[in-house]
């Protein structure tokens, strides 16, 4: 469930009168998106979305956010386009807060991807990688390796209280990351959360890829990992090696994987297991109890982590024998 | 913030296998609405309001709601139109709950009102009242005079934790109007909801009503009544005649009062207050710390019981002369 600031029909009146839109015809509070306020607006010109972006969305890194998705959809990515004010800027003020306007995609999201969706959210993410490579703003990633013991040293006091002899076993694996994290794979612009909510499919089509608020310069090895954490693994934490083949079957076909890079997805998964086991965890034993924001439960990355601990080769993940590789 | 259950795809394309409202677009969970789930649908053959029934409302009420819908709607009122299933029905089943789709109604509802806004309100509510004099179901107001004392009973002996006295207080107006409340009023559909958040505009002009999800059969004046608590006191309280004489103008221009009707306003808005001053005292001292539901405040319906207590005539709520009357 979204944070929600509600916005007045003068104040958005005002706000779009900067744009060039047409009428306004109706504006609802739509329940998406976890750190941001999302409107769907229905103008003479169309449909759009507009999003106050809350407090934690570092108001600096919007030229980054939107750059990235005007920089994509111009070389043919399906995603929001943010929508210039007549001054030519992309960011307003709304409500005291930082907003935007962006173009809305039709699509809905899987809450049940099947094999043929994974194949297609490989592909995309492959085609949005290499669209993104000659996008010249750059971010780091503050949910990499670097970033994750100041957050699991916040949590680890009181981790046990998810489950006995969880600290332990996290302090291991992050150990082992910190050690044996990769620093000579290829990098550029990662979504770095590319899970099922963020994917719009009509029928068996993808249609669009949304929510840039995550998406920083990194490794794009790390982006296929985070989506076989994402994508194919069960309700029951099992691993469904047909969505890993095809994920990434869909990736590789349009961009392969270099050895080396194919070689670090055992490891490359474990970190990304681990960095949404810590965000989730934080959550976990910060959110008041009563709340109505679900809770997620870190102990499913916990599953996953000792999954990938056991994968001695990427073939285990799916990965065929790739033509041309660098 | 509405209750929020969220639908698969699989269990929507099921749902709506049952429709002839052509490709599924998008569907978006939306903010509004307390009682039920509400998803924003775009088709190919247009945008519609999904609900989903959630366990406040009685299903055997829906045939009620729904009906009247199309009833006001094939009278002219603009309101959501139920759509129809292709076995000529209006409620299905999604999600283990009753479920109904409705048109979309473009317009925003009016945060901060004008007074221009309460004459169009006024009117449209008489034009309702017209509208319904001819619909066959009848519907108890569970929420008027006999239902407020079960109520007040399970509130009462934690009122005074709201403000001292409260409790004292109330017991003496609820007496009150136990022992003055008219029988004998125009009775018809009332919407008994009309409030800023259920009546749309575009521009300065009303464009539809919606959520009638407490309408029934009740006192026609005691809706004028509801409408002069909802529209026409400020934020410090105080009652806005020249929104009140703009509301009863709107009203009296299309359905004039009767002098009984006129006569009894201030103990029909009286007992309006009390109704949500009660409803709103039961969430407030049942709705858990710490949850992202907004509480609102029963003081202010307390104060506005003060204002009615006052008022000895209905010139008071800015109701003129009118021509011919009943």
């Amino acid at each position: 469930m979204a944070v929600y600031t509600d916005i007045s029909e003068t104040d958005l009146a005002a706000f779009l009168r900067d744009y060039d839109v047409g009428e306004l015809l109706s504006y609802k509070g739509i329940a998406e998106g976890v750190e941001n306020s999302n409107f769907l607006l229905h103008a003479s010109s169309g449909a759009y979305i507009l999003t106050l972006y809350e407090k934690r969305v570092n108001p600096d890194d919007l030229p980054f956010f939107l750059g990235l998705m005007q920089h994509l959809s111009d070389r043919g990515i399906s995603c929001p386009l943010p929508v210039r004010r007549k001054d030519g800027t992309t960011i307003g003020q709304l409500a005291g807060r930082p907003a935007a306007l962006v173009t809305f995609l039709e699509g809905m999201w899987m809450r049940r991807p099947t094999v043929e969706h994974c194949r297609e959210v490989g592909a995309a993410l492959a085609a949005m990688h290499l669209a993104g490579s000659d996008f010249s703003l750059r971010r780091a990633n503050a949910l990499s390796v670097s970033g994750w013991r100041p957050l699991w040293e916040r949590a680890k006091p009181r981790a046990d209280e998810v489950a006995p002899g969880f600290a332990e076993e996290t302090e291991a694996d992050l150990a082992f990351l910190e050690a044996n994290w990769p620093a000579d794979l290829p990098v550029g612009v990662i979504h770095a959360d590319l899970f099922p909510d963020n994917v719009f499919f009509l029928g068996k089509r993808l249609s669009g890829l949304i929510d840039f608020y995550f998406a920083c310069t990194d490794l794009l090895a790390y982006d296929v990992a985070i989506c076989l954490n994402a994508w194919c693994f069960e309700k029951d934490n099992s691993f469904n090696l047909t969505k890993g083949r095809a994920l990434l079957g869909g990736y590789t076909t349009v961009r392969p994987l270099s050895d080396r890079e194919a070689g670090m997805l055992p490891v490359l998964a474990r970190g990304s297991a681990l960095r949404f086991m810590l965000t989730r965890l934080y959550d976990w034993l910060n959110t008041p109890e009563g709340s109505l924001v679900v809770k997620k439960d870190p102990l499913e990355y916990l599953r996953r982590m000792r999954f990938h601990r056991q994968v001695r080769s990427p073939a285990e993940y799916g990965l065929e024998p790739q033509g041309a590789t660098a």
